[in-house]
């Protein structure tokens, strides 16, 4: 049913243009527009410190609907102060005039480097660009365009069906790193030309997240710019899908499988990472439990270098998991790494040999049993690596 | 005051041995002993996994007296269940047989690997070494047999006078990694010859723990093993010091003093650090939600590796901020590397390239004004570098 191509939802149009925000050589802004208002619903990142446009995003989506996602990398227009709202507001207002649609259904997105104002001599005379070469990109050009220390485009299409209507969902994400679970991600936009309800839409966006950007982490640094849009255009024309019936949770489903792949892309390009990682803990008491586990042990640097090292040095995931605040009895644990149990009831099973073996795939599952009661939890994360710290050691330079 | 000469104080016993517990080569345990009874006081960690020597150390230290320290590095008997537990009642039995004291007078630390038993077909057969050589070791024989990644030996002495009674402070610490606040650190154990109550020297550990290893972090991760035990035995001759008097708080200061500069010897020490880092937090509403922030900024691996890379990058400072769940306003906040300041009111300065400059020195203040309060917290860590990955992927091979 997910294929990867690049194809765009109907009535949806989308360019690309580079205005050498953080340096020349590449498209750093792109254009996403529905031809017809959409159907929009936005959640948004928890810090304190919100980058401008999510402030005005968030004040933007509450109506429910949309026509246009302007977003640029290279600059998180974080931090900027007043002249970042205004610099928002000049962005939207010039699409808007160019597009001949209300400012308030222009939503603008932006990553990269906070604290420096966005260099709006640049952006702005190639703002005309964007609206007349509508259509001209692809969803790749798009995802491209979004890149910051990514080294690989994230993006995924969908074709749906919805009584004999035929539809696509297609979305495109960035992130490698300040990514970490209770914020949406740094960046993702979705489209789709179904017929939804706005209520339907916010309740499919909100149960979506949760269980793929928000179950994700690479560095457990929450970021100030973290927004994920889906605009539906209703141009599919299947009958519109409300809340509790069976076309709304199959279009939850889908929904949620996209933002997944997404999700698991970003962690794939983790900065720095070779491993994908994921720690599954089964046995919690609450799910919320489960998950501050599963949690604490995806975050820990001594865990991600242990894996990186191809070490079944499970003790750091006791320590880890101890740390936690969450009440457990250490000695009702098991732990496995890639099925080849590591600890029995809290005790070394002596297996660490065959651990150090499976250890040395890409695709590493932690399961951890805390046998205490019938829920469970799952985040994904990657290893932590020598890279890491040198992209992040120069990042600016 | 304060000197860093291995003094050993009146009634004080050291040796050292070597039982090869993770490799041969070096002494890898100590004996702290007192020629009569001392009154005694510890911290130990609060991690949900507590490793068998602190279990046991725990329940001892409630009668508030002891005569013995042994300590082993290598091992940290966590995560080894029964056997662990019969194994730290094994040695103390065993030192108590040899030294003629109660059992439960013998306190046991252990440092190293979790998840494996202790080797005590080698760590038995060097007790009565360890109890014959009492005498035949200085403080800095017992820094050095308790190290692990440690890159040099902490130990600290001070010249105390109370009265007419010359007396002596003393203490070793070990630890570079898995260093976190909340905690005591990873081990340390003072010795004085001050006549004090036991409620006097369980208030002056408790107060100077919070303001020493509990305001320092090296990469987040509380360990399974933590522990500070202090023993007072009074053969200083000084009136005997009880809580709230002028002499109390003067103990108390000696006592933070001679934490606080081990715990600065542990951040120099981190795991492949690079730079000596102070995190003061200004201008909070309390104490406690300044180091929470204090915190949030320290544990950052964005703004670590920032530093690192010697780059002013603030905008990590304010989104860490913006995650630690403390309400601020980011529009009031003020932000300086050692003393440049590169925030004013939430906004850049535009002084990078000055702070750039005062970035590549080794000692690193980042102030923050909160301007919201009149409180204030400091955290010390260090940077996060690519010899810490090396060294934690590395560990156990």
């Amino acid at each position: 049913m997910i294929n990867e191509d690049s194809v765009i939802p109907k009535g949806f149009l989308i360019s690309s243009a580079e205005a050498a925000i953080k340096k020349p050589g590449r498209n750093d802004m792109t254009l996403i527009y529905s031809t017809v208002r959409a159907q929009a619903a936005g959640v948004f990142t928890n810090n304190t410190v919100k980058a401008a446009p999510v402030i005005v995003d968030m004040e933007r989506i509450a109506k429910g609907y949309g026509r246009a996602v302007f977003i640029n990398s290279g600059n998180a227009n974080a931090c900027t102060g007043k002249k970042g709202m205004a610099d928002v507001l000049k962005i939207s207002a010039a699409l808007a005039k160019l597009l001949k649609i209300p400012e308030t259904d222009v939503f603008v997105s932006s990553t990269g480097v906070i604290g420096t104002p966005l260099p709006m001599d640049r952006i702005i005379p190639k703002i005309p660009e964007l609206a007349q070469n509508l259509g001209k990109s692809t969803l790749l050009d798009a995802a491209q365009a979004i890149m910051t220390t990514d080294t690989f485009p994230k993006l995924i299409s969908t074709e749906l069906k919805f009584g004999k209507a035929q539809s696509t969902l297609s979305a495109i994400a960035k992130g490698s790193g300040m990514i970490s679970p209770s914020m949406a991600t740094m960046l993702s936009c979705a489209i789709t030309d179904v017929a939804i309800t706005t209520d339907a839409i916010k309740e499919a966006l909100s149960a979506s997240v949760n269980e793929s950007f928000n179950s994700i982490t690479v560095d457990g640094q929450m970021s100030t710019n973290d927004t994920v849009i889906v605009f539906a255009n209703g141009l599919a024309g299947n009958k519109t899908i409300e809340k509790g019936t069976k076309e709304f949770k199959s279009f939850q489903k889908y929904l949620t499988e996209t933002f997944s792949r997404l999700s698991d892309m970003i962690v794939r390009d983790g900065e720095g990472a070779t491993k994908f990682i994921t720690v599954e803990v089964t046995g919690a008491h609450t799910t919320e439990t489960g998950k501050v586990v599963a949690r604490a042990i995806a975050d820990s640097s001594l865990v991600k270098t242990a894996i990186y090292g191809q070490d079944a040095n499970w003790g750091r995931i006791m320590a880890a998991m101890g740390a936690s605040n969450i009440q457990f009895d250490p000695y009702k644990v098991d732990i496995s790494f890639n099925k080849v149990k590591v600890v029995r009831k809290g005790l070394s099973t002596n297996n660490d040999t065959a651990a150090t073996e499976v250890l040395k795939k890409k695709e590493i599952l932690i399961s951890v049993n805390l046998n205490m009661g019938e829920n469970s939890a799952k985040i994904r994360t990657c290893d932590l690596t020598e890279e890491y710290i040198k992209i992040n050691a120069e990042y600016r330079t």
